[in-house]
């Protein structure tokens, strides 16, 4: 058993996998990606993932990509963190359910934000980008009337602390430049509040350098 | 205990959940939501889902959306299915990794492809559709690869039948009409056939009229 090791880029979807290893505090290698010089489209790293993305998660013999199945799997394989819900329990179902709209929708609209000429080409990508960031938005308040509801707790799943957290907080940082970024809506601004009050968070953004602003 | 309902409509995002509870054959019921009505936009419907969207999945007091989610925890509560690797396994990261790639890459693409007038307006959805039309033939040639590579077996985790199989499925259907669809591809069409050829798979696209054609 050697130690696992994520593959990175500071605020990359590497973020999430980050935070849920710096929570669960066994001990995991970062190795940095050097994305000014293409390192992720090198022969080394596509030899990890041919899809060139990062991150890549490498725990003996398994490599494994896509962000929220790293979260997943970090969580299930340490059941003392309490991260995730129990099996085949209607709580695990909700968790299975914020995190998959968090990746299938709020993280593809977001990724079409920032890439958007990947839609639009150079004629259609301000419309694009446009409609997305107004996209993005009306999903963010979805959330805030959702943690709006939650009079039990801050979190996705109410007094209960999961992965699909530390994904939003990474989504949320995501908006910071928008003209309406998540931190401007009351009850996610509480939640961001309080998810930089937790020690593991506050360490992994020093460590990647994002504190100024942290979302 | 009362018998699970999905709420469905033929071919939509429920097609996946669909397969999974008759693969797993334990009773379930079936609800008609009549799209030609605009009944997924009645008040009745938004109580089980404000976003509005097809599938709903209702298991006594549990109330699910994400179709990804609802094949997760069907999954999940019927271990002797053996639709899914036991927690915590470089089996199961693999099923999450596939899961996740399907639902937030190649079903998100989809959904640009048929409704691309949310990014690109009038002006530009003709230049949205056609590039998502692209990026989606992209995606299913680097899971042609994969399956091309895969000596051991048909299905995307091998020699195993997992929920992404069906998961699959579904979404090659929807590319039904493309110029390249799935089938035009030797090992995704391979896999279409030997899907097809499951008695429970076959039940489905048979209650829900898929089958000509069925992909």
């Amino acid at each position: 058993m050697s130690t696992p090791i994520l593959y990175y880029a500071p605020s990359n979807a590497s973020l999430a996998p980050h935070m849920v290893l710096a929570e669960i505090g066994a001990p995991y290698t970062l190795k940095l990606v050097d994305r000014d010089s293409d390192e992720h489209k090198s022969a080394a790293y596509l030899e990890l993932n041919p899809a060139g993305l990062i991150p890549v998660f490498v725990d003996d013999d398994l490599v494994l990509t896509e962000s929220a199945a790293i979260c997943l799997y970090l969580a299930d394989k340490h059941p003392a963190a309490n991260l995730i819900p129990a099996l085949a329990t209607a709580e695990r179902a909700q968790l299975y359910k914020w995190l998959m709209y968090l990746t299938n929708t709020l993280q593809a609209e977001l990724i079409t934000y920032f890439y958007p000429h990947r839609l639009g080409g150079e004629s259609a990508k301000t419309i694009v980008q446009d409609n997305a960031e107004t996209r993005v938005g009306a999903m963010l308040d979805l959330i805030e009337d959702h943690l709006a509801k939650n009079s039990e707790g801050i979190w996705l799943l109410g007094k209960r602390y999961s992965i699909a957290d530390p994904y939003l907080l990474m989504l949320c940082r995501w908006t910071r430049g928008f003209a309406k970024p998540a931190r401007a809506r009351a009850n996610l601004a509480r939640f961001l509040a309080a998810m930089m009050a937790r020690p593991a968070i506050a360490h992994t953004f020093a460590h990647e350098g994002l504190l100024s602003p942290p979302y």
